[in-house]
């Protein structure tokens, strides 16, 4: 691990010229009824907002766009079975490159659709009885692909990276800042631009409390493993942090936080009906913790990273309501 | 009629120094989905995510504003079921200015617990057997308040016209621009900057096609005054224009379109999955009008007022599930 070459916020201020005129500058939207509740100016980064409906568009597009002429001729290859592929599906198609996504036999039908509909070659594979890693590995040894893979990689950070670049750019200096967190790449992009532009803010990541990794990671010094958590935030079931985004994150980070699944429920409903933004269970963890701590932050500047709003409106509905 | 003195842009330009800091300027949101499916650049104004979740809030304010002292300490009155109650209780509020709400008994209980929120004293009235109007200009005789309608009144609609100037100044001319009709506030108020900063822009009311007063009036040339419709689309069943708003939108709209509930459903569908932007149904009049037109759309530079996002959530999802 020491052998490895972290990421630098050279690295992000770069992905942010390659991504621009593609990503969109997702807009920075506040909300006067949190800002009395929190007794605080809250500043909400709408990644929901953002193309493909998440930041994961940022580091996927940043990371092919540095393909050189073999590797955009040879194709890309991922494993996803969420936001990750239909951003590398996205991104691919943007830049010309053939891409081909790796997707388990059970993934709902909406995102193979829209993989596809990005141009994806999608290979489905047995999520019980085969290794989509192998698969992955197999693909890019015969074909020469590139195997881009959902956050453990120094351009992935890079260009998730951009969002709390722009943010903090665009309102200034933060107190307290909170990001969700699953494999890292989102934290620790931020951090990045945090440590960078707000040096004295409080960074938090924030998982979900039956997916834990990372918090116990964070404090334990090393990268934990954990069986695949059950929890509504299907972006945060990742099973552990990352080489590159668990270095970073011990490094820059202040503390990894939980929420409870009906904490994300409640500021799912509160998002929709008083802000008018659809999030998914996801996007809502940061929001969450911030809520969760609000006594804390009373007179303070605080950012909330709103990773996503890929959750499908019957579900949406159906979560909702319980 | 002949008597009355219309505003112009100029009050428009002056309301948008008056709502400065106390409006959100919204952003302006671009999706690559719908300029692929329109073959045109869409910009939507996302109204929605104005302060109390509606463009209201402008016209209410920038009424109040202008209050002098003898108003100011009056108070103000206004009678809506709806957003323009809201607008006038969180104004006044910010302003110091007592406000007096005549809101029918069977008015959700929702709407009357967030105006009263706001501050607002709300009088309730028995729908079927009193008249509301008679009981607002009562109340501005005796306690001499000043009476502030929904839409018929220069300081509202030029307060309303400074979101189609933000738009235009933000993403420049248009040749088409869509907007919701209703009492026609936004309309007229939109009419006032299009025809000052994008001249040449085609611009199109659009109204429920159960409720196609405004397009009646439009075309024939006299207000016509139609029974309260029925529509999901509650902010446009008003049963006719205005004396100030219809010589502006017969004058300055080049046409008034209609839409049927299913297309503003389908478009409340089609924003919430993929735009991650929650609209009221009246919200989607301009979108489901832009796109029952987009062949015609082809290569141009589209404007779509998203005038609001109030719809509760059971009711959203119910809407969304028939």
């Amino acid at each position: 691990m020491n052998t490895l070459t972290l990421p630098t916020f050279d690295d992000v201020a770069a992905a942010a010229v390659r991504i621009n005129g593609y990503a969109h500058k997702t807009p920075v939207i506040t909300s006067r009824t949190v800002n009395e509740e929190f007794g605080a100016e809250v500043f909400f980064k709408c990644e929901n907002l953002q193309r493909m409906g998440a930041f994961k568009f940022r580091g996927a597009f940043n990371a092919l766009s540095k393909f050189d002429t073999q590797q955009r001729k040879a194709g890309v290859v991922a494993f996803s079975s969420g936001n990750h592929a239909q951003a590398i599906a996205l991104s691919a198609k943007l830049l010309g490159i053939p891409a081909t996504i790796i997707m388990p036999h059970d993934a709902p039908e909406m995102k193979v659709t829209a993989t596809k509909g990005y141009g994806g070659n999608v290979v489905i594979y047995d999520r019980y009885t085969e290794d989509r890693e192998q698969i992955g590995r197999d693909l890019a040894q015969k074909h020469g692909m590139t195997l881009i893979p959902p956050f453990d990689h120094p351009d992935v950070i890079a260009g998730q990276g951009t969002a709390a670049k722009e943010l903090i750019e665009e309102v200034g200096a933060l107190d307290a800042f909170f990001v969700p967190l699953g494999g890292g790449g989102l934290l620790a992009g931020s951090a990045l631009s945090t440590r960078s532009l707000s040096a004295g803010c409080k960074l938090y990541g924030v998982e979900p409390e039956a997916g834990n990794d990372g918090q116990q990671s964070f404090r334990s010094g090393s990268i934990i493993h954990i069986e695949t958590p059950k929890t509504i935030a299907d972006g945060a079931q990742t099973q552990h942090l990352g080489n590159y985004t668990f270095p970073i994150i011990r490094r820059d980070v202040d503390d990894v936080l939980t929420v409870t699944d009906a904490q994300l429920v409640e500021c799912m409903g509160f998002a929709a009906s008083r802000m008018k933004l659809l999030i998914e269970p996801t996007g809502c963890l940061g929001f969450a913790a911030a809520r969760q701590m609000k006594s804390h932050l009373h007179g303070k500047r605080v950012g909330v990273l709103v990773s996503g709003g890929n959750v499908d409106i019957a579900r949406f509905c159906s979560l909702l309501a319980a």
